[in-house]
């Protein structure tokens, strides 16, 4: 058995460089590659991808899983072998299951997708997107019977995700979470709105890319195993725990991008990087979840990076490099700032007091999908309803409505509410560490973030992919993912800022 | 057969695309990479390696070729399908003579040698890279020996650079080469010495490097399929024919590192990007042989980049950007400067009139070494016999002298003649587009290249790697490598120069 392990081990740390490979070409796609590799860039990372597939779901790893499984009898739960052989049956079962001519056809109809969606957004026309919608909504729900049976057909997606998680808990969660978010949004929106016209003059980009290099290396990004360039859209890649990039964009007429986007993208590095060692080269090298990583990114730029404290420390050295815009501008007058709250149409730009309802939207909506109770041709008007229930505004156009993301149209379906999930993870984990580390506040008010880093490492980096959210949420704060701490965190907060 | 042949090429594509991805992370290592991410990085171009290498040495891939073999008798023997049947059996055949266990013994004796050599550099101690080279030579003699019978032992090794070429063949030339070379040096050091203080002073690195741009831009390098970046050391990396990536190397007093080297590379680089479109994906999508590449590299770098009709357009230019340290040096002094010959230690920094015979010594010590006519132990002291002999200094130490180049210790013996190959070709050539492009010289001397890379293209690079050296050779020059052509450019060029 143990021969086999080790055999595992070794096949399962080649898969592992495949797609960390993969990573890189992703990395350099979007920050190097010149525009003539693009053709080239496709076909290396299909290869890639499909030679990870094939041998991760070969006979072999089946065959040393089943050699290798006895040992759970033996072995602690919680170790490293124990939980790796667990994962690892877990994704093989999971992958066996699909065909490989349905996989290869859902490739196909979400490049052609991709495409569509590009097009339809720059014309805002639903209308041209409408067929190829249609087509991986189908393939969704086929993907999703060879789970069958189950309790929910939403459940096998959102499990590719959050493994383990269940549509009726996140329902649950999301039905005690929409009705109070609503109601605290129209409460703030009676309220005097602060002004924030400061973060909008003219910042010099490498001077915002500086402090934004000095808050993170504060933070505890290792630059040793990282480094940061621009690009279109930041993001977060992971070659392996000893080489986690993170990217940043920079608007010349808008403080808050840069500064909050860079805090964002190392929160996910920092996770990446607190790995531990021996979980290297293998499957469990990585965050336990998306909503578990959602949960770091957002930690540290929200609760951190837009907290008081944070800016006790940080705003005179921000006033002493921006003085011309800043000087003027007095630190509670800035909090304010970047903390105002204003329904608007684009996720992506959402404040912490609306983005969940942008998250539940469609949420419902791809659950009504894969139901079968919403019918593609009606999103339009749906999401329109939505949007005018929620946040009281109605989209001019599709563009700036159902087509604004990218995910439906590369066939991801079953990701968004790990965005909302990982915010109520952040102020449950919170809640926490605060309980733990009761100088926390003022460490943060001094610019010291060694002993939060130090306690995340130890309850929540260092185990990497080992556990499931649900059980990782539980073993760190004492309770399954839940609302209450989120909402708390909002109501304090925004009670403040507007005197609620 | 049509349809084995398809089949072969759909194998090869893959295997073709895992070797630029490995590029890519060669690339990345010496450009991008932090240093935390080393250990990962050699598994993860180990673990690339094995499946290319793997997949090409497969039963699969002997069988589809024997299988599309018999459609030879009837294809053109020069189109593209005869050439890739031809080329992937040779490659096959000599990789699969070489057993796994020599080959993994290489890999490992290889990165211990690489290591032992860089302290022993440090150090410039030879005798503890001794036992390391002692291991590779040996490995090497093994190696040759499967492919017996052969004309020479050095055979084998040769062939990994320069398919098809025999030691006998380079001997010849060499043989013709080496007096003419060491009386035409004996000559010149007779001469007065050309001033080039001037090259000396401080050169500002952006300035440099738009210098570069601006030349490699004129010669033809694509930047939409290509970029270029700074290293320790210069090199051109392809990652197929749409990707062609180069990097240079700034000495802020230095003016003619960045310059030249920038030329040097952007002449692999368009070699590599006008091979014809067909070819990508295949193991013909890349240059001929080493020798051929160096033959680009070196024409856009000495015969072009180091000529008069060149300064004539761009000294005016390089003089505006520099005044304060060009303004005052006339064109003259500036070509003869750039053209100054001065025997010296290092083979990297060697000028046109000396840098074959560094060559030369390095050769006749290989030959010897897998003949068994020269003990490893005996190194230092013929290293230091033959510089005297050729070059009339003596080095100080092994660091400058025997330890100063990187190949040994990673296994590369059998590479350093293409070096001086490339020299020869690249004036064979030079010869021939002169006689078919009787404007040339004046188009360079108003900065057009179009003309020249048309033909560079047509006659060499769209070939990509479908002929033998020789043979190509043969059909761009009417005649295989023959050092008459070099050997009368450096007789013109440095009568002229030193009055001879």
């Amino acid at each position: 058995m143990e021969s086999d392990l080790s055999r595992l081990k070794i096949v399962l740390a080649e898969i592992t460089d495949l797609y960390n490979v993969a990573g890189l070409l992703g990395w350099d796609q979007q920050t190097c590659m010149p525009p003539g590799g693009a053709e080239q860039r496709g076909y290396q990372l299909s290869t890639l991808k499909t030679l990870a597939h094939v041998r991760f779901t070969s006979l072999e790893v089946g065959q040393l899983l089943d050699a290798a499984e006895p040992m759970l009898d033996t072995l602690d739960p919680s170790s490293d072998d124990a939980c790796l052989i667990r994962v690892t049956r877990r994704r093989y079962e999971k992958r066996i299951k699909v065909p490989p001519t349905l996989v290869s056809e859902m490739a196909q109809a979400s490049a052609a997708a991709h495409q569509a969606w590009e097009k339809a957004r720059l014309d805002s026309d639903f209308w041209q997107f409408l067929p190829h919608l249609e087509k991986i909504v189908d393939l969704k729900r086929r993907y999703s019977n060879f789970f069958a049976p189950f309790e929910h057909a939403y459940d096998p997606l959102l499990d590719d995700y959050e493994p383990g998680m269940k549509t009726s808990e996140v329902k649950a969660i999301f039905n005690v979470l929409r009705p109070q978010q609503v109601a605290l949004l129209r409460e703030i929106m009676h309220k005097t709105e602060p002004e924030d016209a400061f973060l909008h003059l003219n910042y010099d980009p490498q001077k915002q890319w500086d402090f934004g290099v000095e808050v993170i290396s504060r933070f505890g990004y290792d630059w040793k195993r990282g480094r940061q360039d621009r690009s279109t859209h930041p993001f977060t890649e992971s070659l392996g725990r000893g080489d986690v990039r993170i990217t940043t964009r920079i608007y010349p007429d808008f403080l808050s991008s840069a500064l909050f986007s860079t805090m964002h993208e190392a929160g996910h590095a920092i996770y990446e990087q607190g790995v531990d060692s021996s979980l290297a080269r293998s499957p469990l090298d990585g965050g336990a979840s998306l909503a578990l990583h959602e949960s770091q990114s957002r930690m540290w730029e929200n609760l951190i990076g837009r907290s008081l404290p944070f800016w006790q420390h940080f705003y005179p050295d921000l006033q002493e490099v921006f003085p011309e815009q800043l000087a003027k501008v007095s630190l509670e007058r800035f909090y304010w700032g970047i903390n105002k709250v204003k329904p608007s149409l684009i996720r992506v730009e959402a404040d912490e007091a609306t983005y969940n309802l942008h998250i539940m939207l469609r949420l419902e909506i791809e659950i009504g999908l894969i139901e079968g109770t919403i019918e593609v041709k009606d999103l339009p008007e749906i999401w329109n309803e939505k949007m005018h229930e929620y946040l009281d505004i109605v989209p001019p156009d599709d563009a700036k409505g159902v087509l604004q993301d990218i995910h439906w149209s590369s066939g991801l379906l079953g990701y968004f509410s790990t965005y909302a999930l990982g915010n109520l993870i952040a102020a449950q984990v919170w809640e926490r560490v605060n309980e733990d580390l009761p100088g926390l506040e003022s460490q943060i008010r001094s610019g010291d973030f060694s002993e939060l880093l130090g306690w995340l490492q130890e309850k929540i980096h260092r185990h990497g992919a080992k556990f499931e959210p649900q059980d990782l949420v539980q073993r760190v704060t004492g309770s399954w993912i839940t609302p209450e701490p989120y909402l708390n965190y909002l109501r304090t907060k925004y009670g403040t800022i507007y005197g609620l």
